[in-house]
């Protein structure tokens, strides 16, 4: 393999393009593997190939500083920079991360796994080397699914009137995660069409030199480019035409669903199954949206480019039609266009990632909270996990919950989810968040007939004494175990309680449980400080109860394994019940 | 006074021209009365009032809807729909807010008070009309300053492709709270410069319709336009040329400093007196960064388009020169920005309000802690207030310190904040912010010479027994006072600790405490949930130690006065003595 040889960018200086050619396909071949073994992006990732490649064959990292935008299109830059083992060698794949990682290498200058980043950070270095007086230059690689974010777009702003050196290579595969929405991309297919003579230009009225490749994925083009715009003193986009998926048939034709993949795909392309229509919290979010629709209710499903991650498939938007919003990587704008469209007298129901969530804190309070719009706001994937330290879903408890005027309920099965939604969709007074239980399907096997309009009224499953155990969301099925265990153990009748309510305090229960309760037990998933728990321990701070508080540390976890983080945590009903021990 | 014969928008549609025009002088003159009288925006509201009746001659509000960006330039509206005696009747100008606020009329869609909004919003609006089969006229009204906030730029990237009636009223006064930055309005004056007609056109770029107005104060040019676009079937920018501070020549002249004035203004123009240079934590910073600046250090100082709320004074920023950045109403670039900084060697020290830090959440997380980045990030006006219910300074706290990695400062005086200052300018291990003390500088009389880079250390500052109490940051001075109240009512000999530490537990001091007191008093100036007090209830939680949480209740005040919110919080030493005494 020529990429034997290739120990570092430095490596490739020596090679012909026909080597370089054959490189990209080894690259290719790297790329299926790792994806094929332990999953990962593939489609962004293939189409990079050449154009990572011909970056530093021009440039000079770590000199020149490369930054990639969110990651999804930087293994071929990991096996140019000494990291081969990460796609070839099936024992070591797990030894680097899917995503920017300095740990691994000095040729990844940040960490990172959020989109729409690159811009803003390579300005910033850009400056600092400017104040500094030094002389190299600085790169941003972003996707134009990225460019839609409200921080690439600032960084746009900022960047173009940097007044030196400052590139940014535009990796157009006509792809988001799903199809791009908006105004932005439909000059980028203009520019596009007429390969880059469009006089009306989106870069260019930003004030950007521009440069437009149509054969990104051709090394000679691409190497021309580069060595055009390198040492630049302009601040210059070029603007690359890549093929999402190239070389992969069935990630060049289905380039939405082959942007991530699971381990098995190649095997599993080749012997497709039927695909899954089981039960799950997406289905019932899609098929509880769709029965709105068939009753031709102003209902507006919403996502900000992760359609897929809700259950939103390709098959459900299409039923929806003007029912459903993509807006594009801009979480900000989706907070805001909810709250607009609940003034205006629709329903939307918007779907977020816990991870992404952060990325829209001034809209919630400000835009919905504080107006109280009656917007339905699913989070999914919020728990305590095995992620990559850019994807922890952990932090959306203390984010959302401590924003006033906001409801934000945890439902621990299937049938709470479905009142909780047809609460927070028919009400009229509050932003109603849903953290949207993680994991398999849970049945309680009756139909929950709560009123959840009466506020902060938590669910007394069990009233024992001596100790109580909330659990709430997730880790209500936690509390189970752990009430259990107090009785195999202690010989303890714990009272179990499921909050249901995360944004405040049943007062009138909890102050019931002072009577004939000296412990009390809180399990969360997500990180304890400014969670559920800490209220609860404030809450009892004055009394002689003694409270428990069990949740993750406050900490940027990276693919520590679940069993790892709930020992560290203490999250297991044998530790628990210890700690509870302990106290008594 | 015309005036008085318009009890709503219709009353506008019998007027001539002729009357108009009067009317605009008319406003102004309510404009300048109460600025003179209570303080608020003069600058951008003096200069959109004939736009503003032009917009509901031709529009017809509340049917067709308006939104208001940041609501800097509301006042007209506001005189134009039936709430003069804000702006007229001197004993009753408190009784309407300086902001959009529904609660006051029909006329106003939402509560508004951060930027960048009105598309996002609007955009909402329209597609719920859209959905409901409704017909109206949507109309965002937003300011050129606001344009560059990443809300408003995704905003346009989805209001482009709405495929319906839109109209985005930009209100191009030429500047910002300061001057504008970047990119977008270089192209804004090249549209200026060519009355609209330059080829490359940023909004047309998105994918708009658009029309140009050069002369943005003059009605007859205004309603001609807006005819022209009211009811179009696509999304249109009505680009308007206005003179910001219109009518008043100090606020023409000088544009920034009459963005916003403090009462009684028109009085001190005419008699200026030498501008203050008295010590403050502004004064404090300023000077710091000045003398690295002259130690030819790459220190670069950063503002997101608020420099005056900093003390970054015209003045400061010549000196400053390429070392100033002010990356325009761009929160989340402007993290990022000072992360890429960082990592490239140099030193920023980013300058952010407390009601703004809440606009990038996932910044702080994302490119900066997670990399720890080191970076100083200084947070002013953190604290409990009589502000506007969208100017609140009570949430950083919980949003900032619940953060892996970031370390975050409480400085109770000038010398404890001078040594902060110069540990997170001069570390190069973790992202720092400081809680820059609100209100009158305090000075302990001697330099503070704790090494803070030995993280979450606590000062004990006199030790006592039975009763702790921590008073963080703004709120030492009341801890100081409940410890003599203590001393005086009950005769106890309290300790007093000043944590210093936002984001850490001193696991020993607490420990320690635990030996001879029974009660601990937390005191902090923001909202309890999720904030300091409630880590210390946890942590305290299996012990028998007693933990009373003093704060700000998680709601949206508005304007309520700080006595008020005082008595309601239990902020004063006798009452939280009371409270002390009564679990003793």
């Amino acid at each position: 393999m020529i990429l034997d040889k290739i120990a570092s960018p430095n490596d490739l200086k020596g090679l012909t393009v026909d080597e370089m050619e054959m490189l990209a396909d080894e690259i290719r071949q790297g790329i299926l593997n790792r994806v094929d073994k332990i999953g990962g992006h593939l489609g962004p990732d293939l189409g990079i190939a050449e154009a990572t490649i011909a970056l530093h064959y021009v440039f000079n990292s770590p000199k020149d500083k490369i930054v990639f935008d969110v990651s999804h299109q930087i293994y071929p830059h990991k096996m140019l920079t000494n990291r081969k083992q990460g796609f070839f060698d099936n024992e070591r794949l797990l030894e680097i991360t899917g995503y920017s990682c300095p740990n691994e290498s000095e040729h990844d200058l940040f960490t990172i796994g959020h989109t729409s980043t690159s811009i803003s950070l390579a300005t910033g270095l850009a400056k600092a080397r400017d104040l500094k007086k030094e002389n190299y230059n600085v790169i941003a690689l972003i996707g134009d699914g990225s460019l839609s974010g409200g921080e690439a777009l600032e960084g746009l702003n900022n960047a173009s009137v940097l007044n030196s050196n400052f590139i940014i290579i535009l990796n157009d595969n006509e792809m988001s995660i799903a199809q791009n929405q908006g105004g932005i991309y439909k000059n980028l297919a203009e520019l596009r069409k007429t390969e880059g003579k469009r006089e009306n230009n989106f870069f260019k009225t930003m004030g950007f030199d521009y440069l437009y490749v149509e054969k990104g994925n051709d090394i000679n083009s691409l190497i021309e480019a580069f060595k055009k715009v390198k040492d630049t003193l302009k601040p210059t986009v070029v603007h690359i035409h890549t093929l999402k998926g190239k070389g992969y048939a069935p990630a060049e034709s289905n380039k939405e669903r082959y942007h991530w993949q699971l381990p098995n795909f190649i095997e599993n392309d080749k012997n497709p199954s039927q695909s899954c229509i089981c039960e799950s919290y997406e289905k019932i979010t899609t098929d509880f949206i769709l029965d709105k629709k068939s009753k031709n209710e102003p209902v507006a499903a919403i996502t900000a480019a992760t359609p897929g991650a809700h259950g939103f498939s390709v098959e459900f938007r299409d039923k929806l039609k003007e029912n459903y919003t993509d807006v594009a990587i801009a979480e900000e704008h989706a907070i805001a266009y909810a709250s607009g469209l609940a003034k205006g007298g629709a329903k939307p129901v918007l779907a977020l990632l816990s991870s992404f969530v952060q990325r829209t804190y001034d809209q919630i309070s400000q835009d919905l909270a504080l107006n109280n719009s009656p917007a339905t706001v699913l989070i999914f994937w919020g728990a305590i996990s095995a992620a990559d330290c850019t994807h922890l879903g952990v932090f959306d408890i203390p984010l959302i919950s401590n924003i006033p005027n906001v409801v934000y309920l945890a439902p621990t099965n299937k049938e709470e989810y479905i009142a909780m939604l047809n609460y927070a969709y028919n009400q009229n007074e509050h932003s109603v968040f849903i953290r949207v239980p993680f994991g398999p399907l849970k049945s309680a096997g009756y139909e929950d007939k709560t009123d959840y309009s009466i506020l902060n009224k938590y669910e007394m499953v069990s009233r024992g004494q001596k100790v109580a155990i909330l659990g709430l969301g997730n880790f209500f099925e936690l509390a189970k175990d752990v009430q259990d265990e107090l009785k195999n153990k202690l010989n303890i009748e714990a009272t179990l309680i499921n909050p249901k309510f995360i944004t405040g305090l049943d007062d009138e229960l909890l102050q019931n449980l002072k009577k004939d309760h000296d412990v009390i037990v809180t399990l969360e998933d997500g990180i304890l400080d400014g969670g559920f728990g800490q209220k609860i321990a404030s809450y009892y701070g004055s009394s002689d109860m003694k409270v428990l508080n069990f949740g993750a540390k406050k900490e940027f976890t990276d693919r520590d394994s679940l069993d790892e983080l709930y020992q560290r945590y203490h999250l297991t009903k044998e530790l628990i019940v210890e700690d509870i021990k302990e106290i008594l």
